[in-house]
C-alpha cells in the first residue's frame, strides 16, 4: 500500500556497512515472471524484501527481474557464487513456465524427488475442494533432493530451502525458492524463511531503534510542518515520511534508543490529535478496537465510495462485533427508499451537499439502530463535475447518538481509486475525532 | 526428475533464440540507487522501460536493481558482454555516489572529457535560475571520450549514448546511462533514446506479437491442463500464464504474428466459456459494458465481502448507470431487514448455506427492483470456522428476472483479504456467465 516515500535530508545515505558491527550477510533477490519484464505486472517484492532483510541486518547485493528461462539458472549460479544469500520468487507452481525447481537441482547436481509431507499438504488440500490431483499439480511436492519444504497454506506449491550442507563448493549459504503471489511469499516469509535465516546468519535486531506514528486527517505538508517546527533541533533523530495511499501518514523516527524515546515523547505529547496510533498503521482496526471497548456499533451509507469504507472496516478479522449494516446507496431512489433522505432535499440541495450528507447519516443510524453511522457523498469522477461541485467534491457527516450530527467538506483532485480510498479514510477519520470527543 | 524436453517444447525463450524470423535484440536495465533496494523507493522503471522496449520490438534479458557502489561497474561490464543493448538508469548527478559515468569509462577504457554542448547547457540552466555552477555541478558535463550527450531539459545532468564505435570487443551495440528521476527520465527516452535504437538496431513495428486473453471462474492449473493439452504443439507460440491477486488468470500469447494468430484462434474456439475479454483485463468493466448494452441493472447483497464487490463494481466510471443498490448485510438481522431472508431459513441452515445465499440473491432482487442480483455469504476467517463449514467456506448466488436462482458452492483457503477478492471476483463470475448464457 505504500505509494510513495519521501525521505528527509537527514535520512543518511547507506553505506552499505556498519562501522564495527558484526558481518552483514550480503542477499541476492531474483524474481522470476515473464510478466514482470514484459512489465505487465509491478514487481513490489523487490522493495519488500528488501526492506524486509534491511529490517533484519541482511544487506540486498542486487536484485533481479528475469523473464521465464535459462537466464534463471545462469543468475542463480551466479549469485550462489558471489552473494551469501539467495533468494528466488516465482516458477513454483503447476505451469509448463515453472521451472525453477528444475534449474535449482540442475544447478546443486542432485534429483528432484518428491517430498512425503509436501505431497500430503497438496493432496489434503485438493481433497478439501473435493477435487483431483493433476500429475502436473503433483509436481509441485518435488524437491531438490535433501531440501527442505516450506509449508505454503495459502496456496498449492511449498516454498523450497536449501541449507548450507546442499551447497558446498558455493559461496551461498542458503537457497530459498519462495512463490511468486504476494499473499503467499509475504506469510511465507515471516513465517518460515526469516527464522531459517536467524538461525543460520545470527541476524538480530538492528542497533539502532524504530518509531512509528499514525495519523489520519493530516497532509503530509501540515504534518512535516509541525514536526519540523516543533521538534527540537538536537534529539539526534532520523525522520522518515510516508505517505500511504489510503491518505493516512506514517512518521518514523529512527536512532539511538534514548533519542528516540524523547522524540517520541515530543510527538505523543504535541501531534495526539492528529496521531491514531504507534506501530499498528491500520486505522480500521484502531477504530474497531476502540468501539469494542466502549460496547458501541457503526452502519455505514456511502454513494460516492461505493462501498469502499464498509469493505475496509470489514477487512478486520472480528468486525461483526461492532459494524452489522452497509448501505450502498449509489442511486438516489436508494438514499430515499433505505435511509429516508426526503426527496426535497436532494431536489433543493443536489445528492452532494451538506444536508444530503447529514440526512443519510442520520438515516444509517436510525434503520440499523447501530450507535454511531458515517455517510459520504461525492463526485469521484472523471466525470460528472460542475463548476460549482468540481470532481473530487467530498463531504462526509457522522451521527451518533446523544451528539448533533456533522458534516464536513472536502476537495480530492485525483484519480476515482484514490478519492475513493482518501475519502473513506476521512469518514474513518471523522468517526475517530467524535470518538476522541474532538467533535 | 521431469522430462525437461516436455516443459520446454513451446517455450522458444528457454533457449534464448526463436527459430527463424528477424534477430530480436536483447536488452538488460540496471537501475541504480541503494534507496531501491533498501526498499525505500519502489523501483518502476523496469516496468516502465520492459514494456516500452518490448512494444518496440526488443526484449528485456534480465533488470537489474543494484546499490550505490563497485557492484554497478561489474554488473555494466557483464551486459556489455551478454546483451544487445545495456541502459542503466541513475547515478548521472553531481554528488559523490554518483559513479555511473566513471565507470563506463573506466570499462570502455577512455577519458572523462567535457562536452562543449553539455556544459552550455548546464551553464544556461544556472544563468537562467540565476545561481553559480560549483565545480561539482560542472561534473555532469563530463562524457566517455566519443559518447554523445543527450539533452535533459527537465534536470541537469545530460544522458549519455555509447555506439558500436566505442564498444568494439563487446557484444553490446549501445550502452546509455539515462537519468533516475522519472520526470526526465521518460521525456529523454521518447525523444532521444528510442531514435537512436530504432537507427540502430532497425526496431520498427514489433517483430513478435503479444495477444493476452483474461478468464475467471478457473484455476491456473485448470487452465494450463486446458491450453497444453489442447493446443497443437505446433503452433510455435510462448505461452505465459499469470494469476492476477483477485483470482482471474491471463494467457499471454506470444510470437510472431502468424502463429499468434493461430493459437488465439484456438483460444477463442476452445475457451470462450472461460474467457471474458482480450486485451481489457477489468471483469468488472467487462461486465458493466454488457449490462449497460442491454439496458439491465445489478445489485449486490454481501456478508462476508462486506461491500468489496460493489466496491470494485463502482471503481468503473459510470457504474450508476448500472448499479443503484448495495446491501452490506452483516449481520443476520441485516439479512432478514433489508432482504427479507427468512428467519427459520437461517435458523435450519445457517447464515452460510446455499438457501440463505439464493434467499439473499432473490431478496436483494426484489428490494432493488434490479434485472439481476448477486449475494455472497462465506467465512473469510482467521475465525469462525467448523468441520461441516471451514474457513474459506463461500456460497455465491445469482438471481435474475424470467431464470431459476443459482448458487455455487467454493472453498478458497487463504488469508481473509485474497478470499474477499476470490469472492467478488467469483460473483462477478456467476453474473458473467449468466449473461453469457451458461446458466
Amino acid at each position: 500500500m505504500i505509494q510513495e516515500a519521501q525521505y528527509h535530508a537527514r535520512d543518511p545515505e547507506f553505506r552499505g556497512q556498519r562501522s564495527g558491527g558484526p558481518m552483514i550477510p550480503t542477499c541476492d533477490l531474483i524474481n522470476t515472471g515473464s510478466e514482470l519484464v514484459l512489465g505487465r505486472t509491478l514487481n513490489r517484492h523487490g522493495q519488500w524484501l528488501g526492506s524486509l532483510l534491511f529490517s533484519q541486518g541482511a544487506q540486498v547485493r542486487r536484485q533481479l527481474t528475469l523473464p521465464d528461462g535459462a537466464i534463471i539458472a545462469e543468475e542463480i549460479e551466479r549469485s550462489l557464487n558471489e552473494a551469501d544469500i539467495v533468494l528466488v520468487t516465482g516458477g513454483l507452481g503447476p505451469t509448463s513456465d515453472d521451472l525453477t525447481r528444475d534449474y535449482a537441482a540442475q544447478i546443486l547436481g542432485c534429483e528432484l524427488v518428491e517430498d512425503e509431507g509436501a505431497f500430503s499438504a497438496l493432496a489434503a488440500r485438493f481433497a478439501a475442494r473435493g477435487r483431483e490431483m493433476s500429475a502436473m499439480q503433483r509436481r509441485q511436492a518435488l524437491l531438490p533432493q535433501g531440501a527442505r519444504a516450506l509449508p505454503n497454506p495459502r496456496g498449492t506449491a511449498p516454498g523450497i530451502w536449501c541449507g548450507p550442507e546442499m551447497l558446498g563448493g558455493f559461496r551461498a549459504r542458503a537457497l530459498c525458492l519462495l512463490p511468486g503471489p504476494p499473499s503467499e511469499l509475504h506469510p511465507m516469509t515471516s513465517e518460515s524463511l526469516l527464522p531459517l535465516l536467524q538461525a543460520e546468519f545470527g541476524l538480530s535486531a538492528p542497533v539502532s531503534d524504530l518509531k512509528a506514528f499514525h495519523f489520519s486527517g493530516i497532509g503530509e505538508g501540515d504534518l512535516a510542518a509541525k514536526v519540523e517546527e516543533g521538534l527540537p533541533g538536537d534529539t539526534g533523530v532520523e525522520l522518515g515520511y510516508c505517505a500511504h495511499s489510503n491518505g493516512c501518514m506514517e512518521l518514523r523516527l529512527t536512532g539511538e534508543q534514548a533519542s528516540c524515546e524523547r522524540a517520541a515523547a515530543w510527538v505523543r505529547k504535541n501531534l495526539s490529535g492528529d496521531c491514531f496510533g504507534e506501530d499498528d498503521g491500520c486505522l480500521e482496526a484502531h477504530l474497531l478496537r476502540d468501539l469494542a471497548a466502549r460496547g458501541e456499533t457503526v452502519a455505514t451509507a456511502e454513494s460516492c465510495t461505493g462501498g469502499l469504507l464498509a469493505s475496509r472496516i470489514t477487512d478486520v478479522p472480528g468486525a461483526s462485533s461492532v459494524f452489522g449494516h452497509g448501505f450502498v446507496t449509489y442511486a438516489n431512489e436508494a438514499k430515499q427508499k433505505w435511509l429516508g433522505v426526503p426527496g426535497a432535499t436532494l431536489e433543493a440541495h443536489g445528492a452532494v451537499s451538506e444536508q444530503t450528507a447529514l440526512a443519510m447519516a442520520d438515516g444509517a443510524r436510525a434503520a440499523s439502530g447501530a450507535t454511531h453511522a458515517v455517510a459520504l457523498t461525492g463526485i469521484a469522477g472523471p466525470d460528472g463535475g460542475t463548476a460549482e461541485k468540481p470532481v473530487g467534491t467530498l463531504w462526509v457527516a457522522v451521527s451518533s447518538s446523544g451528539h448533533p450530527t456533522v458534516a464536513r467538506r472536502h476537495l480530492f483532485t485525483t484519480d476515482r481509486a484514490t478519492f475513493k480510498q482518501l475519502a473513506a479514510t476521512n469518514a474513518l477519520d471523522l468517526l475517530r475525532r467524535r470518538l476522541a470527543g474532538q467533535l
